[in-house]
């Protein structure tokens, strides 16, 4: 027979599981000595049987008899009698914390007979009456679920009566109507009396507390939490105490410490006679602990006391409820406090100092999120805001600067000093300079892997996307939003971390810990307060201790010397991701175009040649920037179209010209363009003529970049300096591909090395990310002396979606669906394509020991995602440089975690 | 230490991998004490290692050496014997044949003193100095590798010299002098003499075995015979014996069935006082076995005993090559011979009466390609032809009509009476009307899984594809081929099996095979020859002994009631897929159309009801068509983007209105129309919203197809009939996803089949077509009744190849580079795809035992991928209605095999 019923006296913390959090703390306060109300815990396998069936298991209401007994006699009080009453509370508890989500109801127990023996026993007429007032309403509301509003009109109407604004000035006679009007109320709602059977109502009330774990409000809280949905609730039976007995009466909530700043020292609000929703509700002013220590001095020791019990045995901050009845301290629920970003690096730090807990422990108290929250400049929080709308917050930051429209205007602006936002529809790879010139990019169209998405995070550039109430109108330089417009030059104010748009100039705050990342110690610590101060040495603390710690290396994705450098600083131990298409763009575009306009090999052969020495100079400034490091270099991978223009753009151009019988050299170009986009057109470029397959396609192609890359690194060899380079063949489905490719490197660099008198190691890699590279790994690993895990089009084709079609449409009704519960191009889908990472290391080692495998996709930078690459066995992560902090600490957090 | 050199003697017929094909049926041969002149097989291992070493492995030259002295003492000569010499060929020999492929030199051993001896010996002086010129010839153009031309030009300048046609008018003297020119001419070319010493004449005519196996033409026929490339050859060296010495000599080659009809009796060619290669040269007539049979009544007595008895060996059709030396009968190879698909299955039909082998090895013997070859009508073989180029043979068959461009204009023709060839550039699903319409499909672009060739496979109905010498003008209504033009009208005629396209009508043969599978045994064996009659009953016999062994069901892909009846007619057992979208198309296009467009969910819904009816109805035909049998319909899987015009047309169509300043409703149409083709415009939609995402984001759809199934099974139910419908949801990557379709889907069942008050069990599937998908088999399983694997997609998504672009473009180059041998579109790729079929039915079965699987993708029609679903342990194949024999039979093979 299942246990469904566990007093207070017997469970633990460590049983969050089957009582759910608050229950298992109160277990082991009471197991502590602690001043716990005594009670009992309904466990989380009852709900979840209640909910499977609709009804409780069969031995439930008998458990529930015997524990009611246990505690009736352990108070010497009974429920609903008539003298005496014991009265008691109902709460829900979860194993994870869900504020506000679920149900409580207080003073059950009370009817119209125990009312009047609570009376006699306190008192304090007054007191009960109200007591037996919160109970109706509760009920009414959370029980019966009858509109809140019924109840608390008929309260503010009588405090009308009374010219009142708080309930204390309601007498013991507007009690009474007011009972009396809330059980008319309920009779009138509901179809029946108010329960007055004392064992009814707590029925009633744990049924309906179960019943609150699957109202749509927690469900959909749930699925954003990431809170599996079939862990059902707990229910706490508990002895109610009451801090609404007069002045030497109160209520209140603490913390061990300050969970906004991490600031060392017990912190909280204090009510005097009040009960705990009245703190909640913030009706009257509340005090602080000093103020309690000058109100109550033995009951203050008491509770500092409890704390610091606390603070020592669960080694971590902790908050607390408590109630003072009549000089009495009650403590009601403790947990392990939640916190701000700051607070978890500086609290994790303060206990390691403290000794309560290890470096390693500390790790576990903060996450890569955090400190990426603190990474980022914010808007000043005290400042006007005139919110414009909201999009998707893609990457997060605090930018500022005037609205353009093309990417043209933003370069000009920029180079004049300007700060630009960049306002499109979407983006392509052709507003490459106008992101990189501007502040921050807001797109109307395309959800967080959107190519704005991808690369602003990339260049850690603050980015909202799909900010859907915008219109924007390219060509008259103009975008509306609610009947509002934003002209070009106007300034707006974009915070990625919330996504919301604001008209004007908010003022940007900088972030310390970022200064201490990019400048060090030295630098961070400089002109900041000693708080400051504390929190920038907590994270260098904390950041040094994960990079002893971890396994996985971290490397970046980065296509640009300017990127290399910085992600250097940042931390990163080589580039993972070098796309070579990135180099293609700007001025160098109309070279790529005459590669693939060609119409013959000589031409094409031509144009390629003027590309060597402008690629050779890339990689000869990247190998600089990274000198001593590996730097992975992709050989190009878009399908080829990609540096045409639109198709429908450039043949209604087209159209149009001649309709209008234009003639001339503008024209002559634009149909040759034109033939070349319709001869490269595709329906499906994503599964189309890309990667590998372009090189073994387009003769020369790969053979110019192999040649840049192997100069670039003689040149380098030749000065003394410590090229590290790696050649990655993409989009690989088949041993055979590279193997070909890999014949035709490795013919380059014996030429090229031959040529320059030099000797050098360069090894040839593979991207594995289509399912075939996958599954076919053992064969893979013949040909290739690395793997990097392209997990981007590896959840594409695994799950047969285009980010960039499918994201925003479907994922916010699969979210919505619960068919995922985060994207699986934010997190790696452990169960499709982590599988397939699963198969192909596993595999990929069979056939070559200690072959080195890295991922290079977006998961490179995603906390949990990094969980799941050290548990695999990667050798490293490859992520945006912003990303590489998070990286390290996440790997390190793994290192210790696993 | 490797043997690398075998004695006749010593092997047998089952070392093929080891002696080639011919050099294991000379050992067998010897071993039945047939008469083969003696001599020794060197292996295909001493080929391997000596192609991968450049360098004859070390032992091989003493173990020749062994086996030559061996040789030598059994015949009593010895090489370049200056009187009894000992004349030896070398051919070569690999396991698989490859007619023509490789090399061949005679009469090694000759010099400039041993022909001589020859002279003396044969007392034939001129045999002895054409034997030493043949020699001359074959080994400069093999061995030496100087131009044949060389030789065979100096030999007809003899002959002109003569006034000669045959060799036989040449003299001893004429003879020595060419033999005197060759030499030089050997001299001038490979710059040294012609090699005098018969060993090393030997040495290197087994090099250039070796060398042969490896030209440019062996590659090329290996890849398109799909034989491995790394196997290597045999060499066979064997005595000399002439058929040239006399009248009483002569060779010939014979099989013992017409391997052309299957006809009963031996069948072959002979020539008298001639050498093999004559035969092949075809210089002279040859006569006939019946021919022997006079000449020379003892060895055509031996003959026919010979072959008798190889027949009774081998238990098959045998063909053989012999030599008559003066009145001595030599067996000089056999192996299994070749036949045409109709001998096939007569020879298979009757060895089985002639109680030599069982009904299962009978099912060895032929194949499902043969069987297709049988069922398509063919071009009478006789007739004129006029070429005008060659495309892909995409589907095959003969057919003729007159060029149409359009799709309305082949149904209005077609409607009249008229037999049309529907003429495009490349076909997309609004050509479907026309493609009915037509006799044959030709296309200018796409592949062989190009939509043209899979909708015209499934309908099968010829079709040629990507014949890229045709321009085709569709508005102009004519298409050209190297500067002839194809008016509208004009008659054209296919060959679906070659590929070949002609100007004018060419008569088309009927296939009595096709009749019989149509139309059953005894009609088609009506008013048709015995020979014929015999081969429809084979065909019958087979197929029936097929059906009886195979564990696969077969059932047909089919989207309409004809095609339901036609593929029952041919066999099938249900339909594994018939696709909901071709039910919207043609007058229905506009209702959804208006689904569509609509921008609110009142509107939408109104165009789903207009729908309702006609789904109905279409699946009350198909039920009926199918009745008893299981219908599985797939809901609506395609991107509803597929039901409008191209963007890139109605964008020009309306910059070109507005340009014009027209105004009017067909105007506003358009731009309706094109807002929405905007809002679904995706880059990939093969990858966008499609499926079961289309379902779970338009509110109704899958609702109304639900439903109109529903209430058509009902329907029938009541009629008496007995519907056997089954739901599948495509592109499921969440087994979620499947649960949410379900959940609707039951919902919708139940009340239907409450409404209609019938009791009814409809299963409830999903398509496995996305890695994801197979990945989570184990899950997915949980909320399946059924599974139908669509391994086209799952071959795109599993390779990240979309079949409409790369097809034609790289897997030209895929081929020729080997990185496939064949389409993984074509043939299942069993490594990768296969891989995950096997993971999916594994899983898919531990969690539901017996889950009942199939495929419906194109791979369910290809007999190689058949094998491989029989093996895995689908439970069903599923193919176009055509290929529903064809399947059959294989299935029985694949029974038969595994």
């Amino acid at each position: 027979m299942a246990k469904y019923v566990y007093d207070f006296s017997e469970g633990d913390k460590d049983q969050k599981a089957l009582l759910g959090g608050k229950g298992a703390n109160l277990a082991e306060m009471t197991n502590l000595g602690l001043p716990v109300p005594p009670g009992f815990t309904i466990t989380t396998e009852a709900c979840r049987e209640f909910l499977a069936d609709e009804a409780e298991p069969a031995e439930l209401h008998v458990q529930v008899t015997m524990a009611l007994r246990q505690l009736e006699d352990s108070v010497g009080r009974r429920l609903g009698d008539l003298h005496e009453p014991l009265l008691v509370s109902v709460r829900s508890g979860a194993r994870y914390s869900m504020p506000g989500m679920m149900d409580t109801v207080l003073n059950i127990g009370l009817n119209d007979a125990s009312v009047k023996g609570l009376v006699k026993e306190s008192g304090d007429e007054r007191f009960a009456w109200d007591s037996y007032r919160r109970l109706l309403q509760m009920f009414g509301k959370t029980v019966l679920e009858i509109p809140g509003e019924v109840f608390s009109d008929a309260l503010d109407e009588a405090k009308r009566k009374r010219n009142a604004t708080s309930d204390l000035s309601l007498d013991v006679e507007d009690l009474k109507a007011l009972v009396r009007t809330f059980k008319r109320e309920i009779r009138e709602h509901s179809g029946a009396e108010f329960p007055q059977h004392p064992r009814e109502q707590l029925d009633l009330a744990i049924r309906a507390v179960f019943h609150s774990w699957n109202t749509e409000r927690a469900r959909l809280y749930r699925r954003r939490e990431r809170i599996p949905q079939e862990l059902g609730t707990a229910v706490n039976v508990c002895t109610m105490v009451f801090g609404n007995l007069g002045e030497t009466s109160g209520t209140g909530v603490a913390f061990t410490r300050d969970p906004a700043s991490g600031k060392i020292g017990a912190y909280g609000d204090y009510l005097s006679n009040a009960q705990g929703e009245d703190v909640v509700a913030g009706i009257r002013n509340t005090l602080s602990l000093d103020d309690l220590a000058q109100l109550d001095p033995p009951s203050h020791r008491e509770l500092t006391k409890v704390m610091r019990r606390l603070e020592t045995h669960y080694r971590d901050l902790c908050d607390v409820e408590f109630t003072i009845e009549r000089g009495k301290l009650w403590m009601l629920q403790t947990r392990v406090g939640k916190r701000t970003a700051g607070a978890a690096f500086r609290i994790a730090a303060q206990l390691v100092d403290e000794q309560l807990i290890t470096l390693d422990e500390a790790l576990e108290r903060v996450s890569g999120g955090q400190l990426a929250q603190l990474m980022f400049p914010q808007f000043d929080s005290g400042a006007a805001r005139d919110l414009l709308t909201t999009g998707m917050a893609a990457s997060p930051g605090a930018a500022v600067g005037r609205a353009v429209f093309d990417s043209s205007t933003a370069g000009e602006w920029a180079a004049r000093g300007e700060r630009v936002v960049l306002v499109r529809r979407e983006t392509n790879p052709d507003d490459l300079e106008g992101m990189i010139a501007a502040e921050g990019i807001l797109t109307a169209r395309g959800g967080k892997t959107s190519h704005a998405a991808v690369v602003a995070r990339g260049m850690g550039k603050t980015c909202v996307c799909g900010a859907e109430a915008l219109e924007v109108d390219a060509i008259a330089k103009k975008a509306w939003v609610g009947g509002r417009a934003i002209n070009e030059g106007d300034v707006i104010s974009l915070d990625g971390s919330t996504g919301e748009i604001f008209a004007g100039e908010l003022a940007v705050v900088p972030s310390p810990v970022e200064v201490y990342i990019e400048q060090g110690l030295n630098v961070a610590v400089q002109q900041v307060d000693e708080e400051t101060a504390e929190l920038v040495r907590a994270v260098d603390r904390l950041l040094s201790h994960a990079d002893a710690r971890r396994r996985l290396a971290v490397r970046s994705n980065a296509d640009t010397a300017e990127d290399a450098a910085r992600a250097r600083k940042l931390g990163a131990e080589g580039i993972g991701l070098c796309r070579t298409e990135h180099m293609f763009l700007g001025d160098r575009r109309s070279l790529i175009e005459h590669v693939i306009v060609a119409t013959d090999a000589a031409e094409r052969q031509a144009a390629l040649v003027a590309l060597l020495p402008l690629q050779r100079q890339d990689f000869i400034e990247l190998l600089d920037a990274m000198d001593g490091l590996p730097v992975t270099i992709r050989l190009l991978d878009p399908p080829l179209h990609e540096f045409l223009p639109d198709r429908t753009d450039l043949s209604v151009k087209v159209a149009l010209a001649k309709e209008r019988g234009e003639t001339g050299p503008e024209l002559d170009a634009d149909v040759k363009v034109l033939a070349a986009v319709e001869r490269l057109h595709e329906s499906n470029p994503m599964l189309g003529l890309r990667g590998v397959r372009l090189g073994l396609l387009i003769p020369g192609l790969f053979a110019l970049q192999i040649r840049a890359i192997v100069e670039a690194a003689c040149s380098q060899l030749k000065q003394g300096k410590d090229p590290r380079v790696e050649i990655m063949v993409p989009l690989v489905g088949s041993v055979m591909e590279l193997h070909l490719v890999r014949d035709e490197a490795q013919a380059i660099i014996a030429e090229v090395t031959a040529e320059q008198g030099v000797a050098m190691d360069v090894p040839i890699g593979t991207m594995i990310e289509l399912p075939r590279a996958a599954l076919t790994a053992h064969r893979i690993a013949d040909a290739a002396d690395f793997f990097s895990f392209g997990t981007n089009d590896l959840t594409q084709t695994t799950w047969g979606f285009s980010r960039d079609d499918v994201e925003a449409a479907v994922f916010a009704v699969y979210l919505a669906k619960g068919v995922f519960t985060i994207s699986p191009f934010e997190t790696i889908d452990a169960d499709g394509v982590g599988r397939l990472v699963e198969i192909a290391v596993k595999e990929g080692r069979q056939t070559r020991p200690g072959l080195k495998m890295g991922v290079c996709g977006e998961h490179g930078g995603d906390p949990e995602s990094i969980h799941f690459f050290h548990k695999v066995g990667l050798d490293y992560v490859s992520c945006s440089p912003f990303r590489v902090p998070v990286a390290r600490l996440e790997a390190g957090r793994a290192a210790v975690a696993h």
